[in-house]
């Protein structure tokens, strides 16, 4: 089953607990920098293999060295525990 | 030496050689479909290393199975003949 969406108060204690994402409506983003355009990539596949896990992908801007991040859940309309639970993980690999 | 700007015509006949590649004033772009999201990070892949060879670097929005390429050569402010070469190995690597 799917999570449902967060109220305002929950996605305000979730966002609390990151650092680097910033909320724009129904989705979170960050920017992620690299020191080289391969370091981004290998971070890409790394993201690709846990996102495939949750089945739950992110929206990424690749920009040379930097990649801009973008969660929500479209299928709820909003943002759930799905979209804090893939950015711990891309934090944890970034 | 970095290749200089094409002038119009010479964008145009490059362009004419291109399939499903549209032109936004000083830049290319392509949207990539994929049967799955990790098909699609496959070609990522493939084309950093291309982009790494021919030192030029596309922009690569991920929307799941679906990648926007974006091509243009902003050290000589428009598009030069290093956007149609990336864009024919990023074409064949599709």
């Amino acid at each position: 089953m799917r999570p449902g969406k967060l109220d305002e108060g929950e996605i305000e204690y979730a966002l609390s607990s990151l650092k680097g994402w910033t909320r724009n409506g129904t989705s979170i983003t960050r920017t992620f920098a690299f020191k080289k355009f391969l370091d981004g990539i290998a971070w890409v596949d790394k993201v690709a293999l846990a996102a495939e896990r949750l089945d739950h992908h992110p929206d990424l801007d690749i920009r040379y060295n930097k990649i801009a991040a973008t969660l929500s859940t479209h299928s709820a309309g909003g943002l759930t525990k799905l979209d804090f639970e893939l950015a711990r993980e891309m934090d944890a690999l970034g």
